[in-house]
């Protein structure tokens, strides 16, 4: 089974739900009117084994990245966290004090973020740490920035350095990423910068942008030597644009606009990477524009998080 | 390690959450203030061979009680429900089939209370089947009833039918729960009710009970000849009282009023099983009176979910 099938299968069934929903399930958050307001929401889980490992991953690094994946979709919106909730299924023999400083993590990093955690669900169970967070948000007087809104003729542009997000010991810049949330706001400020589509880089470029041009009904090309490749991708053979598209876990911003970008907001670069094209037909709505000058359709990659990432062989 | 102890040692660290914060985490929903209204937020996971035994569970039925857990949460603050978000993480193996029909059931219900998912998170693991769901909801306009209010005199009411909800095959009352929404809210309106403090009842009255005393410092004393228990408690050779105290998974309220209670609430039968006493010292706040007469304070028991139900002694 495969995350987006599974995922696009459960959009298509959410028609219908009712005129409160302003956002149904299938972009970084979902909507819903609530008083004079929109309120957004989203939910991500973290599991051991799959998003970290539990024995290689220091609890504050852990409670880090749990809220910043969700932050990273708040930032995908340029909405603004208001707070949040922690849910925890803690393996039999975890241990009071571990969870409590895995609690108190959790509230210190989100209050860092002005995202106070104001309730939570703990269970034991014989099984894996499960973590999920649902993060709810205020647009904050900007129209939240969809998937689904990118148009031909935009550049497509990504903040930061990608690939290489998980090191071989499980640790790596995947414990550590910043959610965009300030650069994300001034890039829907700006009229000058024309944002016109946005998504947060958990899956990886590659099937990222595909969720972008999926909901736009456009395609996209990258120019793979425009990928601001990290320089902690491994030496695999494999040259760094391929982890850069399909690493995964960079929780970065993927946007579409036609207009000025600056170079660097906030001190963090961004980077012109390819184009949105007209929607193309039967292929593949991603090119890749190859250092030889080729050009590539890209088949379906991008890592799923259904494969244990040390045996993905996408992550070589 | 029981969840008791450690939810109250989160709640003691979640002082100084800002002043946007109405309700911090430790009743039966956390609260923020949101535009010109308070959000009220409640988080509950459901996992298997905890709270059910997916082998013995349709998933009809399976994802009713996902909803309903939730939804008593709503009930116990008198509070409408707007919206939820729902994340599951299935097995390896569970299948897309199922997965689809696992959130169509989700939504399916959820709508049937009118309130919709709005979004969702998927992830597949090598573990057991984990739904974790949050549901949003509005005061309508009636303050949230808290469990930190309750005042010696009050008399303590429960609804519906107490004790046996899980049989022995994994199935029961648990899975067909119906949350009391409209009694919650009828019971908060009424000025002659005299309404003060309110809980869920998921850990069984036992425990439920004691969180309100504990949060209210008051104790109660529970006439166990009161209790209204259901017919489906097996016969263990334990008085049905007490599977009534202590089974849990019931999704009834408990409340404490000081005015003129009804007798049912659209056919739903409240049974006054006790009083509010003033905080006791040096013993359990929760005192029984016997068949015999007698009196005995109530040792500190209740469905800890850190046990295996099969084997827990207190299940019978």
């Amino acid at each position: 089974m495969r995350e987006r099938d599974l995922l696009r299968h459960i959009y298509q069934r959410s028609a219908a739900l009712g005129e409160r929903v302003t956002l149904g399930p299938g972009d970084d958050m979902g909507g819903v009117r609530f008083g004079d307001r929109e309120l957004l929401v989203t939910v991500d889980q973290v599991a051991d084994g799959v998003h970290f490992h539990l024995a290689a991953t220091p609890l504050d690094l852990l409670a880090r990245k749990c809220i910043v994946r969700n932050l990273s979709d708040v930032a995908a919106m340029a909405a603004v966290p208001v707070a949040a909730v922690a849910a925890a299924a803690l393996p039999q023999g975890f241990g009071q004090l571990r969870a409590d400083e895995l609690f108190e993590h959790l509230q210190r990093i989100a209050l860092g973020y002005d995202c106070p955690l104001i309730g939570g669900d703990v269970t034991v169970w014989d099984q894996r740490l499960l973590i999920t967070i649902t993060v709810f948000a205020d647009p904050g007087g900007i129209a939240p920035v969809r998937r689904s809104t990118a148009r031909p003729g935009d550049r497509v542009y990504v903040t930061g350095e990608l690939g290489g997000a998980w090191d071989e010991q499980g640790g790596g810049p995947h414990l550590t990423a910043e959610p965009r949330l300030a650069l994300a706001r001034a890039l829907a400020r700006s009229t000058a910068v024309g944002l016109h589509a946005m998504i947060d880089l958990s899956d990886g470029l590659a099937t990222d942008l595909r969720h972008i041009c999926e909901a736009s009904g456009v395609a996209a090309e990258i120019e793979v030597d425009c990928l601001p490749c990290r320089d902690t991708i491994r030496h695999d053979g494999r040259p760094p644009w391929r982890h850069a598209l399909t690493d995964g876990e960079d929780y970065e911003l993927c946007f579409t606009a036609d207009g000025e970008v600056p170079e660097t907001i906030a001190g963090v670069p961004i980077r012109a990477v390819g184009r949105i094209l007209p929607a193309a037909r039967r292929q593949s709505p991603i090119v890749l524009l190859l250092p030889d000058g080729g050009r590539r359709a890209l088949t379906e990659t991008g890592w799923q998080h259904d494969h244990d990432p040390d045996r993905d062989p996408e992550r070589g």
